[in-house]
């Protein structure tokens, strides 16, 4: 599989889990997003949104890291990122979507350069605004996990879900803006336990080609 | 099951139509978004994250609205709102994606509030963060619906799947705020194509008891 990423992209952060954890070979092809790479005709004609990741699978090309996680799990099985019944299912993709859906969306680049360009906000408010959202998201999630019984070494189970994955993507983001982390221990015990596997570890923007 | 709504809520309205096209009967509980209902003592210790949806299904708390919509997917398989395939499906959930994970985030209630209060963006500026975070989401769709051999009638195939109540969750606020449609013919035959479907038509904000 062919995947269009960013070593700082939440999303790609993702995606490299999923497919780590899966076993799954990828060639990397990297945009700098912060360059403007994903403003390019020849990347726009891949991805419209102009956003990372892409994932090419064969001649089948799939966008939104959620959606890709999904197609993912459907096409190879094993080993599973969703538990097996629905109730649990419903959970581990709710805690998924307060960062995908709710968290990362407000602190991405293009956000930010809004934030700067046109509303002119100061470096400081835009680094509170990232802080908010991101600590909001963590708090939510924090709660969660408190009345959740299943949950402890990983969000819920014994093994990494795409809940996990989501975890690990916003506690990165929020250790480079400097955000504090002891309001949430639960997350933290689960983000050491998810960090100390290869199929996380090696996914980290820092260990990426591009990274700089 | 008791659904906890708010009228103008996207992901309310999400939620309202898969029960609607599913045939499940529901039980209402409003709450005010912009009076801070979803503040209260008794609503955060049902949802942390004070927002809504949740979806109430006997002793199950369900939050998220793509996650409740993937569950009543897995419990309440006829009609089916994804398509048979793992291409297909991850296309689906892409295009919701696009609306629900990039668009509708950038446009809540705690966002402008954010811009208002802390920020002290004016009403104009506030405004035209709306119309361009919808209006970026709705290219991205209209874009990929055109090179989208299975659309038409609905985002994908004969009848409608997350993709469309996702797409129809976002024109009805770019309506609301008066964004310009008409760069949007593919998306906006779509929309007509679901409204004239009493389960997306009668989970419309202006038709739900607590609409102002």
């Amino acid at each position: 599989m062919k995947l269009y990423t960013y070593y700082r992209s939440q999303a790609s952060f993702r995606v490299r889990i999923a497919l780590n954890l899966k076993g799954i070979t990828r060639e990397d092809s990297f945009l700098h997003l912060e360059k403007g790479d994903q403003f390019a005709a020849a990347y726009r004609a891949i991805n419209p949104q102009m956003v990372v990741p892409t994932l090419i699978d064969g001649d089948i090309k799939l966008f939104q890291s959620l959606a890709i996680l999904e197609y993912l799990e459907e096409q190879f099985p094993e080993p599973p990122l969703l538990p097996a019944d629905a109730q649990a299912r419903a959970w581990v993709r709710g805690i998924a979507l307060i960062n995908a859906a709710d968290s990362h969306p407000l602190i991405v680049p293009r956000v930010c350069h809004y934030l700067t360009d046109v509303l002119k906000v100061s470096d400081e408010q835009r680094l509170a605004w990232i802080q908010h959202w991101l600590g909001a998201g963590l708090q939510a999630i924090e709660t969660l996990l408190a009345e959740h019984s299943a949950s402890g070494v990983f969000c819920h189970g014994d093994r990494p879900t795409i809940a996990d994955i989501c975890l690990v993507t916003q506690v990165t983001p929020a250790k480079t803006f400097d955000l504090a982390l002891d309001p949430y221990p639960r997350l933290m015990r689960i983000y050491e336990s998810c960090m100390a596997i290869s199929a996380f570890a090696d996914a980290h923007p820092s260990k990426q080609p591009d990274a700089e």
